[in-house]
């Protein structure tokens, strides 16, 4: 059985969610299960990094339906990409930056729900195209093969011998934040620099760390600002986009 | 295997959807999806048009556990409703007014959990009830047919020649302003009117839309009033329950 | 079908749930639901109550994976506990307390993932341990029984012929504050003291109920505290952990 994994920005409280799944289970035999509907509105790099952290974690055969969309209904494309045994669908915003893979342009209107709307292409044509590569339907039938796809604007770190320069890209709900510095690369004893902020601590986990701010390697394997049974967020009132840089002690 | 789509005011964050999901899967083997638990608590009305907005989605068979429930405990009714090929199970309090269908009184309380609680029928009664269902029970055994059922209070919308006056029946997370006056009915250039406010903008999506409040055909194929890339609801401070009216331009 | 129930303090806007679902797809075939991801962040009294209220229901064979998990990457143990046919995955710093059953200390570290983070056991150990009991792997193969697992601080209520004493264990979304005094005790018309608090009315469901604070039997058998269409944590300014105590009339 097939597994079809929800990623949008639609929230909970509205039938948005209730409506891509009723398409889902009335068109495939898929096991339907939640990413998160909680990106944050038409956070297009929220939802690029999240597939980033986590698509390698599950199985080959997986379909991603990724309905963060603020172009819906104009001429943006939906794309459908495959790469690493998964499939992801998603409008050509940005979403997919990170995702790799084969990328077909989805020109095939066969698949959409018939008289669907301008506004809610999630249900009426990324539903049942999920659907459709559930039962079976390849990229091929569903459009041409592409290269131009939309990336989201982004520099990857730096890695010099004595100066790393990175970025905070999340923010998570205890208020970590999250550099896209892999820890595995600072290879000294290092200071984090941020506007006014400097950090020198580093910890092992979060749980024997003393009070105040200081740096670990967070689970997807970067530098994170983190404070122990706090919020580095709100200590440091630093926020996703802000430039990090980590020099030797 | 027949899928079991929960709705409910619980929220997420207490042992209540927890607990309805553990009885219906020690009962019976059918897919466990949630709708929503976000209903407003209590918000009847609410409820009622998110099943007006989602049951049609769903495949045959499927089985709406509907419990936003303030009356628990008292006389209201339980109800077991069958139509378009699904079933429905909800309280006697107006949640099944748009669902329409044949509708059955729960009388036979043999499939209810026993030594149940007066305050918690989710768990009780429309958890094990659903189970039930979906292993074969047929509404005629849960109770008689009835006609007499609670519906909330709506007026539907009026289409006249040169006014349509409709209401604002949703709020959605982004902001828009849902009315429940269908857009194809709208057969000239509309201006509409709520409150304080005119907007006389018809925009065919968000994305190419420009600044200030626009009307849309919104996902239900009703009459939205939006504001691209913010909300509506807070530029007009417009709630559920306004009146609307639009006349030609 | 194995099915796997998923606690966590995760929330469900960023992508630890998903990556926890994911490395569970990926290794076994088992249902997964969520029972919920908004436990209060660190808040290991308020899983282990959560638990108390829940697991019972559940079918025998459900594999309960628990991630409130402060302690996560220090040498606080892994514990692995079967009672009631059921099996808990969970840190050992209480949030088992209520559950009861043999528990197992996790020694064996080959169902991990290799190369695992510090921060993240709930994808990197538990996950990858419920797919392994659900593919069949008995609890002896994990590590050896222990006894001395932690206990969070918790006192029972006291029954007395004319007093009974006991907590606020847990505050609902609906603001019913819920007490751990099993209402089958209650053998006389009681008065409720909890702070300034006199609540002398008792009543069997919400919805008959009229203005101001009383007392009902909850959905656990146990007195709470409510008010009838509002919250009685809002009115009362109660908490968790407050006492309460109960005598005649």
């Amino acid at each position: 059985m097939a597994t079809i994994a929800l990623l949008t920005d639609f929230g909970t409280r509205d039938p948005y969610v209730a409506a891509v799944k009723g398409v889902i289970a009335a068109r495939c035999d898929a096991r339907i299960e939640d990413l998160t509907h909680e990106i944050a509105p038409f956070d297009v790099f929220g939802a690029a990094w999240f597939l980033r952290d986590v698509v390698s974690y599950w199985p080959d055969g997986t379909i991603f339906v990724v309905v963060i969309d603020p172009g819906v209904g104009t001429t943006r494309r939906i794309l459908a990409a495959s790469g690493d045994g998964k499939t992801l669908l998603a409008p050509d915003n940005g979403v997919l930056t990170f995702a790799g893979g084969e990328v077909h342009a989805v020109e095939n209107e066969s698949f959409f729900l018939p008289n669907g709307s301008n506004t809610f292409h999630g249900r009426d044509r990324f539903a049942p195209l999920a659907a459709a590569v559930a039962n079976g339907t390849r990229l091929e039938e569903l459009g041409p093969r592409v290269d131009d796809f939309v990336r989201v604007d982004y520099t990857p770190p730096s890695y010099g011998d004595d100066q790393i320069d990175g970025t905070i890209v999340a923010v998570d709900r205890f208020g970590n934040l999250i550099t896209d510095i892999a820890a595995s690369k600072v290879r000294f004893d290092p200071v984090l620099r941020s506007g006014w902020h400097v950090v020198d601590r580093l910890e092992r986990n979060y749980g024997d760390a003393k009070d105040g701010p200081f740096l670990i390697a967070g689970s997807t394997g970067c530098i994170e600002l983190s404070v122990a049974n706090g919020s580095a967020a709100e200590l440091l009132q630093l926020a996703r986009g802000e430039k990090v840089s980590i020099t030797p002690k």
